[in-house]
């Protein structure tokens, strides 16, 4: 074993302890294992260890207390959001945390061909292609890579697109949006995003595609976000339905008209005196 | 600027394009930028850039042709498979996918507080804690984390979860699984999850947990899933419902007894005749 430190081996590790506190599997005063074993366990030198946790002590995630361990202090700042998918952003207006906006492009462009394919365009129709950050409490959040087709997009302005959400300002045109498809995965933040969000590299996002059309089957919007998992969480309610053998989950959240069922809410530190919230919580790996 | 190779900076480059090739975003058959410009985006010297494209040329994902530049190849093998989230495995059952599983562990501990606190266990209470990796057509995509109460876990053996569907069991000894509370993420693969899923330390993963009560209320699971984005997608339908200024989305998909509902599909790198999988592609960046 060398002991030689190793400046991108230390970040990897910190990365992915970062990761863990910031999602809570490292729950605030939970001690960390000793640098040996970390060292055995990822494969590294204890020096590299020792730079790993110096970076996370600099930014007040752990704290050393001498002859006794690192301990996780958890981020003291922004929480995950607890929130419905689908309704993100009316959950957040409901819940009444302050929401912003910064808009870092809006341009019309040829459409790319799978925006194209995926919002059924007519051969050499342009779109609108928007990029935005969204800011909770004013802390960037998530990054928001819209197309619209031109003859959407032409029924707003740019300074609309920074001060109102899209849908909303489609709504208002007349814009009818009818059904949707929704796909969710998880990516890595690349140098742009990273920057935008205020995070490093590396780091892991939620990563969720929407596609919208309007009754007559035409594609409306084209959606392409990323979501910091340590700022937000996207929850849902479940009931298990149907005869024996067939059992099978199905969402709770279908009652479109009673806002008071927007689930957003906070998520805090402290233990809650309601079960929901407990659930979220994850065990220590 | 170094000549230097940098290979932890290479290994990170080439983590970012990974994921935007077997995501999809960077499609089959694109061009990627030149190294130059690859090496002022991400502040690399040529030498690492160029590193980070041979590791992606040594696995297929790209193809060099001198003097025209690099291009995308996609993965050749397993593609995502697009499914409606909380019924993941009867979808793939459903859909006649070959799904496999290993049983990592198997083992009764004191519930770790916050597991005991999600499944709102009575002081003292033992859980039953298994970790399984699940394969579709021999390839693992998913590592699922379960704790048990002890009273759930002795109504089936070791054997039983290492050749059935936990919830499965728990309905055939009499345990009603009634409703669920469903949390998502994203976060980073460290090194045991990276090895019992094939992939890099450091790559994106989706991450979900749950929580399942029982008609009294009292917790019957609690699943931590961690899922490779490039073999799995999840997918929703959404409606748009409710009246003018009180629009939302809700799910389309709580039609519980109808199994042809279940649009799990295998996703496919071909242009589909149908316009709802197209939905699914991403623009490249």
């Amino acid at each position: 074993m060398t002991s030689a430190i190793e400046p991108h081996k230390a970040r990897r590790l910190y990365l992915l302890l970062r990761d863990q506190i910031t999602s809570g599997r490292l729950p605030s005063g939970e001690r960390l294992p000793g640098e040996p074993v970390l060292a055995a366990e990822h494969g590294l030198a204890r020096v590299t260890v020792r730079r790993a946790l110096d970076l996370l002590a600099s930014e007040g995630l752990v704290h050393r207390r001498p002859g006794s361990g690192t301990f996780v202090q958890g981020p003291a700042g922004t929480r995950p959001v607890v929130g419905d998918l689908p309704n993100l952003l009316s959950g957040l207006i409901a819940m009444g945390r302050a929401t912003g906006v910064r808009l870092l492009s809006f341009e019309y462009v040829a459409a790319p061909a799978a925006i194209a394919e995926a919002l059924l365009l007519e051969p050499g129709e342009r779109v609108q292609r928007s990029v935005r950050v969204r800011l909770i409490d004013g802390q960037p959040f998530s990054y928001l890579t819209t197309h619209v087709p031109e003859r959407v997009g032409l029924s707003y302005s740019e300074a609309d697109l920074a001060a109102t959400p899209l849908l909303e300002l489609m709504e208002r045109s007349g814009i009818v949006a009818d059904r949707g498809t929704q796909a969710i995965g998880a990516t890595l933040a690349g140098p742009e995003v990273a920057e935008a969000l205020d995070l490093e590299v590396g780091s892991a996002l939620i990563d969720l595609t929407r596609v919208v059309f309007d009754p007559s089957g035409r594609g409306v919007e084209h959606l392409h976000a990323l979501y910091r998992p340590d700022r937000y969480a996207f929850q849902m309610d479940l009931v298990r339905t149907g005869d024996a053998g067939e059992r099978r989950w199905t969402p709770a959240s279908a009652r479109p008209t009673k806002p008071a069922h927007l689930s957003a809410k906070p998520a805090s530190a402290k233990p809650e005196t309601r079960p929901r919230p407990a659930a979220l919580r994850r065990p220590a790996p």
